[in-house]
C-alpha cells in the first residue's frame, strides 16, 4: 500500500500571465497530474475500465489551494502529494508545492468514484478493491490550512 | 458602492476534458474572469495603473470549489458573484454558479493587493482609495461550505 | 445558407502569458470557439447526434495562424470567420482576427467529418445533409497567408 | 551548433476534451515547450536577458499543425524538433509528433526576436550571437506539409 508521492514540475511558458508569475488556476492541473502519477506507479488509473468494458472516474467534489510565493517561468516545482483522507467512495489528497526548498503552495482535492453510464452519466460508487488495497492514508499530521478542509457527505453529490 | 455581480459563461469545447464534463481547474477561471468583469462595471481593473505609473496586482492567496453537478459543452452557467469579506488590502469573493436553475458549484477566491516592483517582485500594499469606496461588502449570510474558508492573515504572505 | 460570421472576444488574465500579451496557442480557441458560435446560430453543433443516438465530431485536420500584432488583457478582439472552402467530408475555416480595427492574426482551420465509435474511435462520413444545406462557401477572394494553406486529401487522415 | 531536440510528453487529463481526445490547441503548447527545452539544453532561454537588464522574448509570427491521428489520456508522444529554417532575426522550428512509433501530428512555430521595451512593447532585433552561434539550420529534407509554410518577411511584425 502507497499513501504519498513525489514528484517535479517545470512551469512552463503557457501557465504564467501577464503579472510575470504561473497563473493560480493552473496549480490545480499540477496537483491533479500528481495524483494521476502517483495512480500510474502503483498500476491504476484515475479512468478505471472494469471487466465487462464499463469505466469509472474520479470526479472532483472539491478542490482548494492557498498560495504564499508566486513562482515563475523555468522554475521546477517541487510536488509532494499524499492521501490524507477516505471513505468507501471518496479519497481526499493533500500537497505541498515547493520552489527551491520553500514552500510556495499547499492545496487539497476530494474526489469521488463514479461509474459512468450511458450518456456520460455519473453515479457514486464504492472504491474498487484494486485501489482499496492499493491506497493508504499517510500517517501524517493534518495539513494546517486557513481554510479547514474535510471530505464531503457521502452519498450522490 | 457595488457589492455583488451576476454574468453568464459559456462552456466551451476545451473546457471540457475526456470524461465529457467541464474540467474542474476550469471553474476557477469562470470565477476569476467575472471578478474582472465586476471590476470593469465599476471602471476599476485588476491591473491598477497609479498615477506615477507602477502597477498593482491582485494575486491570489487562496482559492476554493466545491463542485455539486457536472456541466458539459454548450451548457451556459450563471454565475453571481460576491464580496463576502474585505480588509485593508484583501478582498474575498465568493460565488455560487448555476445551470438551468440548478446550482452546479460554489466557490471563493481570496486575494491581496500588491504593488508591483522592479522584476516582477510584488510587495503587499493597502487597497487604493478608488477600490475602498467602491467594494462593499455584501449584505449575505455566508455561503455554506464543507471547507470553511476565512482570510489570510494581513501583511506579507 | 450562411457563409460567414462575426464576434466578439475578451482577451482574460489567464489568456496572456509573462511577456504579457495573450499566449499564442490560446488564438486557437478563439476560432474554434467563433466556428461553433457559427454553428449554434443555425441550429448545428460541432456535436451532432444523429437519430440514433449515435454521434459525430468535426476534429481538425490542420489549425494555422499567422501573427501581426501582440493583444493584451482586457483588449476587445473582433473576430470574423468564414468559410473558405468544402469538400465531401471537410470544412474549411478562414477568419481574421482585430483590434481597434486593425488585424491582428489571421488563421485557418480544416475540420473533418466524423462518426463516434465504440471506444471514441473516428471514422470518416460525409457531412450530414442538415450541414450542407446550411453552410456555403464564402465569395471572398482567398486570404493572403505566408503560408499557403489547403484542404486535406478526403479520405480517413 | 545544435540543429535538433528528442523529448517526450505525456498527455494530461486537462488536455483532453470531451471528444476523448487532446485538444488541439494543445499541440500548439507541446511545440513551445519543446523548443524551451531545447533552447534550455543550450544555456539559452526564450527569454533573454542581457547584460543592462534589458529583455528580450521571441512572440511567434506563425504557428502550424497538421493532425494525422488523435492522442488520448496517458498517451505517452514523442517529439522531434529542429531547426528548418534561419534568418537574421528569426527562427523556424518544425516538429514531428509521433505515439507507439506512428506519426500523430506534424507543425512548425516561426519566431522572432523582439527587445522588450517599456511598457510591453516589442521591436525586433537582429538573434544576439549566443542564439546566432548555438543554433544551426538542420541538413533535413523540409517537412512535407499540406501548407508549404515559410519563414515571414523581415522586419517589424
Amino acid at each position: 500500500m502507497a499513501h504519498e508521492f513525489k514528484t517535479k514540475r517545470l512551469v512552463t511558458f503557457a501557465d504564467t500571465d501577464c503579472a510575470g508569475i504561473a497563473h493560480f488556476a493552473g496549480f490545480f492541473r499540477y496537483m491533479e497530474d500528481a495524483e494521476h502519477e502517483f495512480l500510474r506507479t502503483l498500476g491504476l488509473s484515475v479512468q478505471h475500465v472494469f471487466g465487462d468494458g464499463s469505466t469509472m472516474g474520479f470526479p472532483r467534489i472539491s478542490a482548494h489551494c492557498e498560495y504564499s510565493h508566486p513562482v515563475r517561468f523555468e522554475d521546477v516545482v517541487d510536488i509532494h502529494l499524499w492521501i490524507s483522507n477516505r471513505r468507501k467512495s471518496q479519497i481526499e489528497y493533500s500537497c505541498v508545492l515547493s520552489c527551491d526548498g520553500k514552500e510556495v503552495a499547499r492545496g487539497q482535492l476530494a474526489v469521488i468514484a463514479c461509474r459512468v453510464k450511458a450518456g456520460h452519466d455519473l453515479e457514486v460508487t464504492d472504491l474498487p478493491e484494486v485501489y482499496d488495497q492499493a491506497l493508504d492514508v499517510a500517517p501524517f499530521e493534518p495539513l494546517k490550512f486557513r481554510f479547514q478542509p474535510r471530505l464531503g457527505e457521502e452519498g450522490p453529490s
